[in-house]
């Protein structure tokens, strides 16, 4: 065991602040790493404030991790310390089952454990995240990051980037394809950005008019604006594959109507209620509603690789540790372009 | 131009009688065939009632038509006088879109021309469907029958049968899948008909303790009721497919639910009211919900086909024209084993 400072949640309706961890020692199949980097996703914000109703005090958010090797267990092929690595969601699954098997560990039939607020396996207790100095991870869920990113700006890709690559690779979107992208936030700039690394037709729906600049920044060939009814109703029937990255309550059989015959629709953002789906839509054009979780480890590791080779990251705004109650307020309120990452060298140097 | 006695429906409210319909003589393309059977779809009532606010009265119901060919215009290579033939929900198109061109008449760009209450692309007037003693029809739309089988029990194949086997065939339904069908009435007791004929394992799943010996004659191979938690608990995460064949209000999550990683629900009842979906249930094992409308006419000819080598047909209950009123009122009660059908003798010789 060794001493490691972390930034937790104590109770829902409280701040967070600095807190002595203890992470265990590398077993034998263990990579140790110094987070240098680690971002700021909404469900950090869920989970520290209880909204799932399923946290356990302390709760040490973060599961967007970028850092360098220290020390790895003597079974530890794959790593070797002063490496750049990545963590994202998951820290292990039960690597039997038939999703397992597929490298789809984040649709374990078992479920998989969380970085963070997850049970560990072996009887360990609960699992803390990025929001700390160090972290202990089994290799099988470490990825290596490409030395010639900016590391940072990596960190989102963990959970933002591969959420957003999995069903665009999935689906197989790709060149002649008209795709859409709803919502640009953490998950619609990555979505914009990898429907145009691989070739498709980009179209991002936004309800903001403010963002019409940023979305053909981000490499969208056209940005509709959702509110605009006569915009919306040009766009109808003509979408191989739309990503709906929007969290919140919001009328899908809208963007369900854009689809093409057999056109697919993939909900990558879980609004809390049930949406009202019209049947009549789904009959008329044979068309398909889907949802993606995250990625799997040979999927995450794809995306990295790849985004080595085409240059791409996350867009960042760097805060400091103590800044993060800042960032929530505004994570809230959609001010953020489009990620706000954590420099864990601001981080107490002890609680 | 000949005069053809018909049963109609002259206003939303008004019992189905009979009435003298003026029929084009068949022109180049055309066949003109003599009814024998037509099955009754629950969208006849549905149309003759108004139900869908868009009905042309008088309304001459009827989809699922088989009869014997009496006459053929110049350019009809493809049928012969004496041969048996039946005719479906459509019975034209625009036959240029991509829909059209890949055989997917029933997503035609355009919209396809319904068998009744559709507009003629040829400005020849609404059209009237088979509660008729003869119908005429360009030969693209018109399929051919197996003279081995019932040709009454063939008639439901025109509607029921094709929407439910264009879904198992599109989602490659097949040996070693696991696949539920949800309701057994028309539609349901030929999905179970044909998942049973292409391999599959399939439970058949009903809201009646009497259905569940039927369905096993039918061909499934475990019944479950869907009013028992404990059973459906079972299933959890266990389907490969299903096919829901509830037109009714229903809780969509709960089949949603038994779907295994990359599973796909596939609506065929078309529910009045948008149905909640629980995002959650479709990110956890990247699920899909999806539709499906009748079927093409190439996969039509492809279903006939494969019910002549196969021997399969509808389980029937044959009424004659006048009893039309009874028949919607027991189909209402969902009190028929499982189609009623016409037989066409027994329309009047006049109006």
């Amino acid at each position: 065991m060794f001493s490691c400072v972390g930034y937790a949640a104590t109770a829902a309706d409280a701040s967070l602040g600095p807190i002595a961890l203890d992470r265990r020692d590398p077993g034998p199949e263990d990579v140790q790493i110094d987070i240098m980097y680690c971002g700021v996703c909404h469900s950090d914000l869920h989970q520290a404030r209880n909204e799932w109703h399923n946290t356990i005090f302390p709760c040490v958010p973060g599961h967007e991790i970028v850092g360098r090797v220290t020390r790895v267990g003597p079974s530890v092929t794959r790593f070797r310390a002063g490496e750049l690595v990545g963590v994202g969601c998951m820290v292990d699954s039960c690597r039997e089952c038939s999703s397992c098997r597929a490298g789809f560990e984040q649709y374990c039939e078992v479920g998989f454990v969380g970085t963070y607020n997850g049970e560990d396996r072996q009887g360990r207790g609960i699992t803390f995240g990025g929001y700390s100095r160090a972290i202990v991870v089994d290799q099988a869920f470490v990825l290596k990051v490409p030395e010639k990113l900016d590391p940072a700006a990596v960190a989102p890709l963990l959970c933002a980037g591969i959420t957003t690559y999995s069903p665009l690779r999935h689906w197989k979107v790709g060149p002649g394809q008209r795709v859409g992208i709803v919502g640009l936030g953490g998950l619609g700039h990555m979505g914009v950005k990898f429907a145009r690394a691989f070739g498709a037709e980009v179209v991002l729906f936004t309800t903001s008019a403010s963002k019409v600049a940023d979305g053909l920044r981000l490499g969208a060939h056209e940005v509709v604006l959702s509110k605009d009814p006569e915009a919306m109703a040009k766009e109808r029937g003509r979408f191989d594959f739309i990503l709906d990255a929007v969290a919140a309550d919001h009328d899908i059989n809208a963007y369900l109507d854009l689809l093409r015959r057999d056109g697919t629709l993939v909900q990558v953002g879980a609004p809390e209620n049930p949406l009202p789906v019209s049947v009549f839509s789904l009959l008329m054009k044979r068309r398909n509603f889907s949802g993606s979780l995250i990625g799997g480890i040979p999927e995450t590791q794809e995306m990295l690789d790849f985004c080595g080779e085409h240059g791409i990251t996350a867009d960042i705004e760097m805060i400091r540790m103590d800044e993060i109650e800042t960032a929530y307020a505004r994570m809230l309120r959609s001010d953020v372009k489009y990620r706000f990452v954590i420099d864990m060298a601001t981080m107490p140097e002890t609680a």
